[in-house]
């Protein structure tokens, strides 16, 4: 998501939120409305994620209220930790401190999550690929968290290259699907294909025109294991993914198969959020 | 969330999943692209909300895509149901699969979590409220979701009601500020008070300005207790509310206690998607 | 009206004036084409408000045009106040001229008259409603001005509060509603019910759910005194509100009554602008 | 106001007054929420303007509320005319109703007061025409209802043709920037100059460059009378305008110096609304 | 094209580049990844135009990338001129290069096409027009890049003037057209008329209601020639436009027969790039 | 570009060109504003490009004009071919004629100059490739029109896939960015190097990290021919692509090397539009 588009989103947000018809705020004072500090923290360990969003709000409030930060994408963060301190008028912090929350809550949520899948195989080389099962409006933000995280990007979108799945493969066989795809793919498109069994597994092995990478869907870490061999023998440059409801308890296992990437669509779609608070400093 | 603006989600997510760039189903052959079935269902068991999301695809793809349906919002389906069963070209159907789902997934989520506090609360009648701890651009769909799964919703911004919470009695006294709140409250806006301890509720209970609803924000199941008993010799028609961390495991000893309202922010920030799918019928 | 919608709202609005195409301006020779001042005044006393107006404008033209005023909202500017001055290219100031003076005008517009009407009460302590019969696109901005003119704001949309009106009453009967309103109600939402004669008052009078606020509508004067008897007498914590065609001869006496609010359309739907005027200083 | 920007204005009118979360409508029982019938009426006479409003609304609401007419642009109606019938789901009109009645009361008291001008000039042939000066987002949707009221268009922006003006002529005598304007405007483009004075007038009667237009800016009755002679004998095909502050009682006898055109900035700025109402047939 | 719209546009066009997602930028070392300074040179001599481009781009990435440019709209730059200096972070120069040459290129490219037409019909006076025939979303933008060329606007949309055409004239007569657009026209708006053979034009020229303009679609030089001679007899004040067809060899025929305006389509439908590259100093 | 995008896109595009406010159109009176049909054809031979142009059109105008078209994507059009056939109100047609016929020049004039490439190439298997270099909006369009004119795509966007080129390499060697380009790659993302020289390609043989593709840019056809023999025998599943300049004289001679593509940036940014015109049938 570049700095323009997240703007937007920010502002849409603020205006959800009545950022400027906070009933209750208005209620102190206006002498009183002098600049204060103010201070973002976690209430429990994580990875933070999110300096775009700070950029981005300090854009919006330019003169008005001040953000630093000393964290930086991906540093672990102990609970307790002073994310990002405020400085402006008290009303305001008040009014803006729900929607901060709530993106950085996100971020930052998506990143923990995916660092713990790195824990969760180390030390394997595996690489943690987040899918396009994202939130609606989200996928780019989700994305970068994802990034902070230590993990990588499956594809942005149907056009980000050509993956044969289950659906297609009930429609036409994997070596006519393979064929078309090596006539059909802009210069810069990986083919990967996606097999549910060894029968398509061994179509697939058998095709003279071979895919780039073969995912391996709902494997046992087994069966991954089997397939593997068969795969290093057959196409020492082909690369290979499992995916599947992985967990963090069963990624290990994949991990350990040797295969270069495990797909999660948990990282984006069911990450909770971490734990955020904003706090005076009086 | 109306019609208007969640048909531009819908169209802006399309967009961002290369809806019309699906280089993977533009390798099928165009004398099979004509019309197919597909359906989608749900591999777990959940409540359903999205009635909302469907029309709008279908209004979205009218001439092009028939989606048809039997589910209502808030009606609970057993894992396997069929919720939605699709007409149209084959390539249009895989390439909207995703984006359909991610919404869907959502919306069942929020739906099936929100009615998971409400059954670990039955028999009491205490309302299920979510709060304003939503994701960035979902509000609105979040919220109807959670009211299809028996919540209810405590403010959609800071415009819709006076909540007076902790940061602001840290700047001036409860008692000052639930006369303030009298005296700048528009006619329709109630006027809530969030107590962290018995200190501040005795503050609030002395005011000769009275709240119309209490917050007990992170008292014990046995501190609400007590501090109801207070509420309801002092200020008989005040309504309670409970809030704090509150888990599927907790909030049964809350609704014992004879509150109005237990608010859940995990119902909108934490929710995991419904696991849903879209299989083709050939 | 956040800071951003505004800003996208003027945006709009020049680019609909083509502030960049103004062939008249284009005229004068580029030599001449350097920095002079000019200053926006009004022709007719009234009452400031626009501040976030010239602070959007200062924004948008940060580096060419430098904005400067001394008013601030709800301040009374006799005729020929000084109100805000501009130095910047004469092109420039040519150009945005008119966009600025359509939003002052209004802004100043409106505020002028809520104050009339909150002279037109004195001494009487009543409060000033403002109503949802605002202008397409203009919601935001002209409740701000009341509020800048002294007055407060009814509801802001159909989600901010429960009021059940004479056609809900025509579909089911006031008691019926009431109860159903506080089983409905989100914890911070007042309940308020409009009645049109006395028949009505008294079902609602009779009715075991109260209401927070009754609407007195179309009431004579004399009759809202008969009302407020027996409101006060059956009801007396709930603040009552007279509406109806109210005008600035009728407004003082409902003030006398004694009752809490009045609601008054025109402020919004049928406020003259303030007539401004830009002059150049040569 | 083409039709797909009419309806983008809609669809966030709707969208600011939470269309979809009406909560007082929610109370009534969906058992009951079937078809009804309702009708707009106007409760004063005056000139309707507002058939691309209705038609907007009927193609946003296709399928679920049918809106039926048989008024047309610019016909009179009398105090109590059902101007349109709305048949659709009780709460729907309900929630609709605000939005539909604040673009129509504009729309009709724009329209009105405008034909109220050209009433008041009868039998003249003066054009009356609107100016620049109109409610922020409001200009197209204003000028459409001023021409459905009889009334001309001035400029629609400032690329609209070349006016010199007063602050113009401070920077640069009127011979001169005739001159350039000769020089520097499009195919399409007339000329026209604001005159303030007799000195002015014959500085422009005297230039070799003639305008198309000559505005004659806040000179009585008389004075235009006068330099309408002036302006026929030496400039027989120029056109000439009246303007500044023009109102109802004023522009007769400006009417009657046959000139060509009045220009009247209260049709767009300061028009009251036409008092409309729906009510539900039962 | 205001700097507002521009800057949208800028904005979404870095968003359709991804250029928050240089997967191939992202190679390159963080450590590496300090300021650097590259340049915008044109490969071939033309004329620029671009200032609000640059001025925007300037704006978009204030603190992030210092442009810096000598060039000012309209000048003639030799192949070779170093055009604008950018100094910032090298991934952000790799990732913003294409989407800055692709608004350069364009608008340089008109201007050098608009130059070229005017260097053609030297030494004669004859305005070189753009008309309505322009890019998608790319109007406002090319018809800036005519006027730094050195050309002049037609018409830049349907309600900037009236001009009778060749469809228009199948329907009703010149004369009654003529008659009408005097009736209806506003006070700034001129008349023109297309003819396409003399008949039609010596109905125009018979006509009681003159034109403002009289345009000569696809005329000969020759009949031109004779065209101008009757036109000016009959009409000594009307403007002659020629149209149709005319390309870099024929415009200059056209030139010496003394007439206004010509029009020239391609100029904003069909004007090839200017040719630029972005070097990187090192 | 999928339908809604290009749905908002000719919204704009037609408020631009104000379509609701034809002066000239308005002339006609609305007694003959009855149903005509009229006819888009080519003045010019070509292909065709534009069918989603055409659906969005009778989405847009559904209920008011009837567009009925014979072509597909990618169908040589004859000179004079009628394209389209537009039945709807007079004054309809004459708005919307300019727009419709902007985009779809731009369309046919993009898949005809891709087409010519085509031809120039022909018998060779060469693919000829769009590139980045769109105008400004317009990417998704000309894209789509180069597939119809029978062209593929090289990369949509930066996150499209790596291709390292010249500003890379001047920071770091080709072996160090290929391994590293190996390291970092998505799953589907390809791997291409641009070379200048022979060093340069000597350098991509000689590392352990091989492309997918080979872009040899400013190569003479002979040099290619050299350059494609070194290739196909050290990695002899590269593909190998040529770029630079290239036209559609010089297209030939690198199509007979045997590469497999060719990229030209001026199928898409210098592309002039296919001349077409709308008639009426009378």
């Amino acid at each position: 998501m570049n700095a323009f588009s997240l703007s937007q989103l920010i502002q849409d947000e603020l205006e959800t939120d009545q950022f400027s018809q906070d009933v209750t705020g208005n209620l102190l004072p206006s002498a009183q409305n002098n600049v204060v500090q103010a201070f973002v923290f976690n209430k429990e360990s994580g990875v933070f994620s999110g300096v775009s969003v700070l950029e981005t709000f300090q854009t919006l409030f330019t003169g008005q209220v001040d953000f630093r930060w000393e964290v930086s994408e991906g540093v672990e963060i102990s609970s307790g930790t002073q994310i990002v301190e405020l400085t402006g008028p008290r009303n305001t912090l008040l009014a803006l401190e729900r929607t901060l929350l709530n993106f950085l809550g996100l971020t930052c949520g998506v990143a923990s999550l995916t660092r713990a899948y790195l824990n969760a195989v180390k030390p394997h080389s595996v690489q943690i690929l987040a899918t396009r099962k994202t939130l609606p409006g989200l996928r780019a933000l989700q994305l970068s968290a994802v990034q902070a995280g230590g993990g990588k990007i499956h594809r942005r979108s149907l056009s980000d290259g050509i993956l044969i799945k289950e659906n297609h493969i009930a429609l036409e066989s994997e070596v006519a699907l393979l064929q078309k795809a090596h006539g059909a793919r802009s210069p810069l498109h990986g083919i990967e294909i996606e097999v549910q069994n060894f029968d398509s597994l061994n179509n697939v092995l058998s095709s003279p025109y071979s895919p780039d990478v073969i995912m391996l869907d709902n494997f046992s870490a087994k069966d991954v294991q089997t397939a593997v061999a068969l795969i290093r023998q057959k196409l020492p440059t082909c690369r290979i993914e499992a995916s599947g409801g992985v967990d963090l308890q069963s990624v290990r296992a994949l991990a350990e198969t040797g295969i270069d990437y495990v797909s999660v669509g948990k990282l984006t779609h069911s990450a909770p959020v971490l734990n955020l608070s904003l706090d005076f400093r009086l």
